[in-house]
């Protein structure tokens, strides 16, 4: 049997011994795991030096060895997002609908976990932790196959995680890490139906696309995000200002950072030079249409192609509108329905953008920055669905859960 | 362009402009459909004669037959089902969720239509209508794509219902039927990611295990059902026999009746005998494990393939275990999460495999032929999820509806 197959059997089995699990006893085991993380800090940081070598000597990109790197900073983080995992209430065991039909039953509609999940990731060794804590906490088995290059750290960091559970009620085996770095390991995962009941892929496009072109167990898709932000007629200047800036530079590597920037041709006459000069001083490339182009010559042309492409980086377009209709319209063609912003003080305006935009996140009057879990009050996240299908934007605890109907009868038998 | 891709586009199209009509044209729209149909009953039931001689010419089954079959009876019932979705609270535009987080924001989740809805079924043309009812209602698209046998029929109810949209302000490409009857243009549609948004499998196991294995869009997962029936040693002997009769021979063709029944020794004991005679008397086939045949020894071997079949017929196996434990790992073993149901006067049993049992519907004292949306009181059910995200057990119009969150801010930046 493959690694993966076996790996996945164990995991399935211990995530029934898991429904007995309290929630005293979930909290307990994270807590030990975060102080674990963080006394074990040293030979994490060394097994990922293994990683970071390698990296550098496979010609791994500056940003991913950002990505990759462990310090005991950033392990006290990581451990610090696992005691906020604990602060979080238990999703499991949750009444959610009571419903007494006519034939006397009584119908209880509760939240259980889903199972196991399969988590498909690149190289943050970060979301080892915060995956596996999460779904410890939702009472779900997980299968990790994170990327190869941060497999010695993982294979540290699931290590200690072992030795902890080892200790604890819950069998260690509800926490599962793949070290085949071959990617038929992804691949067969993607495929045991009636063992895994979620894929979760999280990374680049390439990554996402692969899992949903392959996956015939179900999916979460996560992740692009080409975002807009419209600026309407009647916008605040210092409130579109700082949205706008915020939107792209706060952090442009991020899926919810804005990629295209409309403008309504009233608010660009007056406004655009300047606030092309401000992205000009925080090095933002600008590519612009031709109304645009006019008001700042200085900027680069905007195709088709750029309005299609999620830079992440320090990159934007500009496009200037005739109306918001035709906001509107240029959303739905290249948006990804991720999150979408309308900077208005006209209230029929904004409705007409907040109902119009079939996206997870729509804004008014605030940055596209803001569609995360932390934000959103979730006190954690496992990724940012961009589906439609059981859970649409931030997903925290839960978005792990799943319901069982329990139905109490006196002998009810069907007419 | 095919015919699938095509009218995909025209669907998806339509379907945006579905999101500002209103709940009375939406119910108006139903009503005049019902009526329309009962009206043109005779040309219906004429295209259903064509479908109905190729069927016999072509060989198909006399149940397969019993299911094309309209009459003006089954027309009239049929109509009555959309009156009765004209009844139900309209699902889209509810706030499930305000959130206000201490960045200020103030977050509103909202139910929104889902989008277009790929349904792929088979030769029912009562699907055709209800589908379309019940995505109508819930605001999105539908794409049909029923048996070839029920094509004909399924072309004049279409036609019928296109006819009314014209007259009103909903666009009829919300409703589109695949007329291509080659098996291409399923798997078409089940790789049209961004423009199906879900596609819903209905029929038996090989129409939905080919969904799950071509599809790259998302699948709600339907159908399969191997439940079970477990009495428990402390079981009420009335009780017991009327649900274990009703479980099995009431309808014993769908995917709610009981495949297998456990028998705790000491009830089976004293009682099977009897109970067997009164399957015999209801020609209900028995098949059963060695101790079962002790007892009855008239009864067939019951086989590991036996209890991994779906009979949905007059077949039944019978399996005598030692205790709820081993009832419970014969469930986990051979069940397939969609209904299950313990009989027994002892609270704490019955909690016991409440809890443990990974199923839709798990029942106390109760027949599983109840897993169904009508006697949940949904009122209407586009068919019963056996997966585990978005929707778990029948579906009604709620499970055809996604979420998004629409964020009010006053200026909000991320820091």
């Amino acid at each position: 049997m493959s690694e993966v197959k076996k790996k996945a059997y164990l995991a399935k089995e211990a995530s029934h011994k898991l429904a007995s699990i309290t929630t005293e006893q979930k909290n307990n085991a994270l807590t030990a795991i975060a102080d674990a993380l963080v006394l074990n800090k040293e030979s994490i940081i060394e097994a990922n030096k293994i990683d970071l070598m390698n990296g550098k000597q496979n010609g791994l990109s500056k940003s991913l060895q950002d990505r990759l790197a462990l310090s005991t900073d950033r392990i006290i983080a990581i451990a610090d997002g696992l005691r906020q995992i604990v602060d979080l209430k238990d999703p499991i065991g949750k009444t959610i609908e009571e419903i007494r039909p006519i034939n006397g039953l009584y119908i209880k509609k509760i939240t259980v976990p889903i199972g196991l999940i399969g988590m498909i990731y690149e190289a943050r060794p970060n979301v080892t932790v915060d995956a596996a804590g999460l779904c410890l906490k939702s009472g779900n088995a997980v299968i990790l196959r994170g990327g190869t290059s941060a497999l010695s750290s993982n294979i540290r960091i699931v290590e200690i995680m072992h030795d902890v559970l080892d200790k604890t009620d819950i069998p260690k085996d509800v926490i599962q890490l793949i070290s085949n770095p071959d990617r038929s390991s992804v691949n067969e995962m993607l495929t045991l139906n009636g063992l895994v009941d979620v894929v979760i892929p999280r990374g680049g496009a390439s990554l996402i696309q692969n899992v949903i072109q392959n996956a015939t167990v179900p999916v979460i898709e996560t992740g692009a995000g080409i975002c807009h932000t419209y600026i309407d007629k009647e916008a605040n200047l210092t409130m579109a200002t700082n949205i706008a800036l915020n939107a792209k530079i706060q952090r442009p590597s991020v899926c919810n950072a804005m990629e295209t920037l409309l403008l309504h041709k009233q608010f660009a006459e007056t406004h655009f030079p300047q606030l092309a000069n401000l992205y000009r001083e925080e090095n933002v490339d600008l590519k612009g249409c031709a109304k645009a182009k006019q008001l700042a010559p200085w900027i680069n042309d905007a195709t088709e192609d750029d309005y299609n492409t999620e830079y992440n980086d320090y990159t934007l377009n500009i496009k200037i509108v005739e109306h918001i209709e035709e906001a509107l319209i240029h959303i739905k063609t290249y948006g990804t329905h991720h999150s979408e912003c309308i900077v208005t003080e006209n209230s029929q305006n904004a409705e007409l953008f907040l109902h119009a935009v079939d996206a997870a996140a729509v804004y008014h009057n605030a940055s596209t920055r803001f569609t995360d879990g932390f934000e959103f009050g979730f006190g954690a996240e496992i990724g940012i669905s961009t589906q439609k299908l059981h859970v649409r934007g931030p997903m925290g605890l839960e978005a792990l859960t799943s319901t069982k109907y329990r139905i109490h009868g006196t002998g009810q038998t069907k007419k």
